[in-house]
């Protein structure tokens, strides 16, 4: 017997970041590292995913020494992905300086056989033919998630939108939404995709949080203000991390389970930022994690509302 | 004796609005005209402005009707204050394409002996030598706060620092926050305002929500999410005279009630948006206010967090 709630699929990767306040530097990088150190925290993750032969041992014992599952991570012939970009004063914009997809290129999602009655699945930003292949794969899913980008909406919409007829949740940011739908308000494009599919639509606004639309309604929650930020690489998939750990700990699928999953993630993000890559992820523990869940739910805690829900 | 809680000084215009699904059209507008209306659901409030000969008796009686004392509003010869601008796409950035002051450009404003008594001043945006002018006028001030603009941080900054040294107070938006400090990050941004007298500092950030910034802490509020939005000119405005009437009716300057008086002010800035001009704000009754206080209180109510407060 597996104990794996979610299995998260996705990239592992090095990056080269450049801020305004830090010369470009290497540092592990990549959509399953993210996400499956910010679920960690609540839930036993597993990644499937593919290295280079220069991945570092270092890197696996990290992920390794936070309950992460790697069974599923192959080491195949050639280098790891690499990404290299430069953020712009605010830390808001990025520039891509370069993409070197390197083994992720050949990328061929194979689920191990242990993996695939895991009930939670996270798709990573990928080619949108390989998210329906690891759904193929799936058996007993509760609840599936992916993300996406502009390259695929562009050159890849007709398996984009075969996979969206399988999911239930989709996570993208503003420009995503509307380069997918069209519709330049956000709600309104948050329902022309639940008309493609998902019951569920989360809109990444980076420092300003999220919006979510669904059936049940529509809501917003802020980012935490923070002083202290070093580096946003990795913010939307440690949100997207904690919101799928929530959802597959707490297994409420309610419109609460949802808004408070995204509450969670929206926290567990709050940290990844605040240093460079995954290493804030890395050395949080579970108490200063509860301290910042409270602060947060106290900032927004109204006298006009029901009470402890 | 006179009951006026609040005082709002600021401008009376007429504004030429463009949107993408409405051809450009005259509505009324002005700083002290938002103001004043959003707070009329709460405290009575009293304008001091000036306007032209052209000014409609049906707009002055607009105001009279939400129970806006227009005694400070006087009529000059000219013509009242106009403003042209043009939305994008999006409905987030805006272009100015005339501007004529009109009797504005004068402006000296006058506060009447029967409201130089109000506890609660809001100083609507413009020369801060004339802000200072107003504050020198009052008396038994209990707390202000006052609007600001890119124009007066680059021409008018000595006279912009005085005032900020006496009220406690400011009110404006990210980019306004970076240009008066040379500080990207908006925590530190305000902190940094801080230092220049006023003891709250609130940052407004459109359909992104707030962020305020004091001596007990941060915090940031969403703003709702609306599917209806269709001009977004004066929903800052709206957004302020919501905050500064809590603030005077509830009388509690504690953390707890700056933070519910940022609520109210987003609540209310969420009518102002859905419609053309001043119209939405001064149709709302206290009833259809008070459900979406209710709504906006139990999107944000978590499982994590103190209770009932």
């Amino acid at each position: 017997m597996n104990e794996t709630k979610l299995l998260v699929v996705g990239s592992l990767a090095y990056d080269q970041v450049e801020t305004p306040r830090r010369p470009a530097a290497w540092q592990l990088g990549g959509s399953a590292t993210f996400i499956s150190l910010a679920a960690s925290h609540l839930v036993r993750t597993a990644v499937v995913g593919v290295v280079g032969k220069d991945f570092k041992q270092a890197d696996l014992d990290l992920l390794v020494g936070k309950g992460v599952d790697i069974s599923g991570i192959e080491t195949a012939e050639g280098e790891t992905f690499k990404w290299g970009g430069r953020y712009d004063a605010q830390l808001k914009e990025r520039e891509t300086l370069f993409t070197e997809l390197g083994v992720f290129a050949q990328f061929s999602p194979k689920i191990p056989a242990a993996l695939a009655d895991a009930p939670y699945l996270f798709l990573g930003n990928c080619d949108p033919d390989l998210q329906l292949a690891v759904l193929d794969s799936m058996k007993g899913l509760r609840w599936v998630a992916a993300d996406t980008m502009n390259l695929w909406i562009n050159i890849k919409r007709e398996s984009l939108l075969r996979l969206l007829g399988r999911v239930n949740a989709l996570f993208l940011n503003d420009s995503e939404a509307e380069l997918l739908t069209n519709e330049k308000n956000v709600v309104k494009a948050g329902h022309a995709i639940m008309a493609m599919g998902p019951s569920t639509v989360i809109i990444k606004r980076g420092e300003y949080g999220c919006v979510v639309i669904s059936g049940d309604g529509v809501f917003a929650l802020p980012a935490l203000p923070l002083e202290q930020v070093e580096d946003p690489t990795g913010a939307g998939d440690s949100f997207a991390g904690g919101f799928m750990a929530h959802l597959a700990s707490t297994g409420d699928l309610s419109p609460l389970g949802i808004r408070n999953a995204a509450a969670f993630g929206t926290v567990t993000a709050s940290f990844c930022v605040e240093d460079f890559g995954p290493a804030p992820l890395a050395r949080l523990d579970r108490a200063t994690l509860d301290g910042r869940l409270k602060l947060f739910a106290n900032m927004l805690s109204l006298p006009w509302g029901g009470c402890c829900r």
